[in-house]
């Protein structure tokens, strides 16, 4: 949600990277890989994901502190064939575990066209979009599913809450466009937009959330007595279901009843699943027709007449591009009550603040 | 939709295969390829996909007789790789290319864990669960997605229907429970519903189509007016889009304006694009312990509190297991009007009648 100018400060990059980095480090994350998380953490910013970068940083050192995470992973590979691996994250943070993931991933299908990588005792990783657009500079589709951190939307019918929102990021790369970036999840909105709303006093547009009486739920004050609302009804349900088996069962991570509220308990082994799949363009044409192509879907897409009020048809990633190219010129804006909360965090471990 | 039990009669698969297959062979389909077409063909009927199984007879043949199909197509493999394919298809039916495709990347998954085979020069395959269903039987998950055969579908704010429903079937194994399938359109609903609406005059829900001026159409009778709307708005957009790529470009297949509408034009060689994936299970964990963990899941799902009036949750394939124990123990139902067009069919082909 948008706040005021006179709400917030911007940050360069660098400067929001090497903070996070330091407040990892003084929790006891070696070097390496707390520059590598606060580097996946500030990509979250840069591209637009505001409730998955910095903002999640005082709750992550939260749960550091409470030995939720485990600070000095031993990530490892534990099934492995030719396109596909299995890695156990050792309760590790999710982002260094699925930037290796996306690594080994990668690496394979250079060789075998297509490759898989499963996860289990992986933790929370931020933007999925992080990590689906790592393929692209490999000239490769990257695909990222995973099993949410907490559990909002009942399957279809039924009105307890046993699923995530369980989000997917798919990037396909084009040649002059922008690239393609679809990150979504499987309900309408997401409980953190409800949040706000509530906190605003604002009524919730019907179809965003339903009641336990069945009929749609619009005030936002009322949410935690109603549910998300799947995207198409019984279809969204149906991929949060075969997502979460696909990243979690599969896996041997959590999906269900056991999916950990990591909000609401910080120092339980979460068992978070996740897995990405990267494809090798090369594999299947030359690269640059591929791209070409995409360019052209996108020129086509584009050229729509519009409904009323409508003043051009947007790609999925257009406004991560937008906030990328803003931020990359002007800085990531960070409101107030964020900077107070992440001063705290910074006085807290005895590190220079932001800034 | 339900027809009266006196407007339909019933066959075994066994006679509606058997009329299916002699009426292929007598368009000049090889006797192997016209059983295997049917086979795929009566599957459908017995999962229920009443609009995707016999019900195409008449249309299929029609683009036989006008060479839109190939009856004895070359389908080979035009790129390979360990973990990946491309399948020329040689514009034969659909089903005997998804067929090979399911084949070959079941075959190659058995070796790499993980198989991705892509189709070019493909046409329409009937119903997408016969095909991810394939994958079952190898204790491996399977994956099957499509370039839908004419555009319904405009991208998020525009007008113009150059995207198609892009459909998506997973299927995965249980133990004891009916294995899970999904199968369902990037749509709210499908347009073979609409026309249905309109033959019977029914106004139609809010939320499945919208008209020039962006406000809901309910109206049946102008549904050619109007558009389909995608599951979750913008995010039902993405699927389509990110699901014609996968399916369409990426293989050398149409996707975008260059889709041939298969019911307009009988002639055109369609290129269908469709991908198929396979993910063998024991490069995960013992086959036997996830299908226990998978029973365990759909235990948790259905254990859930229901909303007012529904009387249970339903797991997504649901339906489709229940036809099929219909359907083995009375037959398929087939309503008269149907009836009469494939005694057309036969008499026009000169074959038996279906019984």
């Amino acid at each position: 949600m948008p706040v005021d100018a006179c709400d917030m400060q911007r940050f360069t990059r660098d400067q929001i990277e090497a903070f996070m980095a330091r407040c990892f480090t003084a929790t006891g994350i070696p070097c390496a890989d707390a520059a590598t998380v606060a580097r996946l953490m500030a990509e979250g910013d840069m591209l637009g994901k505001d409730s998955h970068g910095i903002f999640r940083l005082p709750g992550y050192i939260g749960r550091l502190k409470a030995r939720g995470f485990n600070p000095i992973p031993d990530i490892k590979i534990v099934e492995d064939r030719t396109a596909m691996a299995l890695l156990d994250g050792d309760n590790g943070m999710g982002h260094l575990i699925v930037n290796r993931a996306a690594e080994i991933a990668i690496e394979k299908a250079k060789k075998t066209g297509v490759a898989w990588v499963g996860i289990r005792h992986s933790n929370h990783a931020g933007a999925a979009g992080v990590y689906s657009n790592m393929a692209l500079k490999h000239d490769m589709i990257g695909l990222y599913v995973a099993v949410g951190s907490a559990n909002h939307l009942p399957p279809w019918g039924g009105t307890e809450p046993l699923l995530s929102t369980n989000p997917i990021a798919v990037s396909v790369p084009a040649d002059k466009e922008n690239s393609i970036i679809l990150d979504m999840a499987t309900t309408v909105t997401s409980y953190g937009k409800v949040k706000v709303y509530a906190q605003r006093g604002l009524e919730m547009p019907e179809g965003w959330m339903v009641g336990p009486d069945g009929k749609a739920l619009t005030d936002a004050s009322k949410a935690d007595t109603g549910h998300l609302l799947p995207i198409g009804g019984p279809k969204g349900y149906g991929l949060a279901l075969i997502f979460g088996i696909l990243a979690g069962t599969l896996n041997g991570a959590h999906f269900g009843k056991d999916v950990i509220d990591m909000n609401a308990d910080s120092s339980s082994n979460t068992n978070t699943g996740q897995f990405y799949l990267a494809v090798d363009i090369a594999a299947f044409m030359g690269v640059d027709v591929f791209k070409k192509q995409v360019d052209a879907v996108i020129a086509e897409m584009q050229s729509s007449p519009t409904m009323p009020g409508i003043d051009g048809v947007r790609m999925p990633g257009a406004g991560a591009h937008a906030a990328y190219a803003d931020r990359s010129a002007n800085g990531i804006p960070l409101p107030n009550p964020l900077l107070e909360n992440l001063a705290s965090v910074a006085d807290d471990l005895s590190v220079d603040r932001l800034g």
